[in-house]
């Protein structure tokens, strides 16, 4: 049967691969490679870096593919997501028929994790509900912008027996400040902590985490919040496109008295 | 200056090691060993493994040290694990003390990912806090036992678009079935999961992640549970021990028309 590996490869630093994510890239027949247009040709060149310095099996085979961009017009936010999953996995069941074997094996890299607002795990389940190949899948864990967000502010992402939310820039007003006293958010491109106002809030900000243009910013939101929206917009100009992350706190640890 | 490095290694693969985590624990002085008593003697045989396998350099030196157990009785669960984070701090200090030079490096090597429900990094701020030695520290991402549950499970963490909580036992009823629809649960002594009674909830449990123990069981909350627990409680007494973490979800991708 087929075999795909999906393997999460950390955030931009080729020293996130793990050891399991390296031998998976050395044994697959074939590795499928995105290709996303030149705005973010710097991440192309890393995820080229990471194939070049540890595949070392003269074996493996390098397929690209294009990837749509995502329509939004006359759609919901849903609808686009899901259409645009729909074209994918009939790009994805292509790549399988036309580049494996029946018992060959393949992988994608995907940045992060796979778990975290990545959707290859759940396209390569509508590949397989398609029913018209067979095949098996592994997930290979990688480093999560959140770990390489906390790791370069060194802090706990969690105070001590205290939960956190994971979130959007969409969704955050829903759980921070009033819900939770973590709360990291992900996918805002509409600055969601500038519109928060809340004296006791302090922020960690990361972009480009892991890379050699990582850019990190920290302090009590109200004295920062404006130079990270001045920092954000101009690595945006100069980069021509931005990955960030950010995690808002409120309380210390041992603060409850439970 | 001293530098201590903070090394998250995964959760008991050794194939979890990142390469950014090899090559620091190949170039310290000096790697620090907890003994934690007999009981978790299989974690210790991953942890000497993790370095036997890895670490190439003949200059590394290892020092084992003892771990206090956490005091519970006459005090709050703040006051109990403050007091031994004191405990610690005090322990980690003379290790700075007595096994580094003034220049020299060290590593601690953290189950899972250093900022998730560890706390090596605030003892470490801890230990600055005293004022009395001068050191740097870095901390290196390692993978967590939430992404090697979503790897084994092969699920995304989050539905499109929507939040994820992550949360201890205690805490569960505060966000789960009512506030979200993704909730993961570290630290659960009580069998939190047992106690939610709603038909739509999916759970998704592992056991001893990503060593050759591993169990993981998936379903319907209300049709596995039982399943869960009698496992479990199987599981621990064979081993003696038990670190397990599980996904509670309701809904779907999807299905808010936002």
């Amino acid at each position: 049967m087929r075999h795909i590996y999906i393997v999460g490869i950390g955030t931009g630093n080729p020293e996130h691969l793990t050891v399991q994510a390296i031998n998976a890239l050395n044994k697959v027949d074939v590795i499928f490679i995105p290709s996303k247009g030149a705005a973010k040709a710097e991440l192309a060149d890393v995820r080229k870096d990471i194939c070049q310095r540890y595949v070392k099996s003269k074996a493996v085979r390098f397929i690209d593919y294009a990837v749509p961009a995502r329509e939004t017009a006359d759609r919901s936010y849903v609808q686009s997501v899901d259409d645009w999953h729909a074209q994918i996995t009939a790009i994805y069941e292509r790549l399988f028929q036309d580049h494996m074997t029946e018992d060959g094996s393949a992988a994608f890299l995907v940045w992060g994790d796979p778990s975290l607002y990545d959707s290859t795990i759940r396209i390569i389940e509508r590949v397989r509900a398609l029913g018209r190949l067979a095949f098996d899948c592994s997930v290979i864990p990688g480093i999560t912008s959140v770990q390489a967000l906390t790791a370069s502010h060194r802090i706990p992402l969690n105070l001590v027996g205290k939960p956190v939310q994971i979130t959007t820039g969409r969704r955050l007003a829903e759980s921070f400040p009033g819900m939770v006293e973590t709360a990291v958010v992900m996918l805002d491109g509409e600055l969601a902590f500038s519109k928060i106002d809340d004296p006791d809030a302090y922020i960690y900000w990361g972009a480009y985490l892991g890379t050699k243009d990582e850019i990190t910013i920290a302090g009590r939101l109200a004295d920062v919040s404006d130079r990270i929206v001045a920092t954000r917009a101009e690595a945006r100009a100069k980069h021509g496109w931005i990955m960030d992350i950010y995690l808002l706190r409120k309380g210390s640890d041992f603060d409850d008295q439970a």
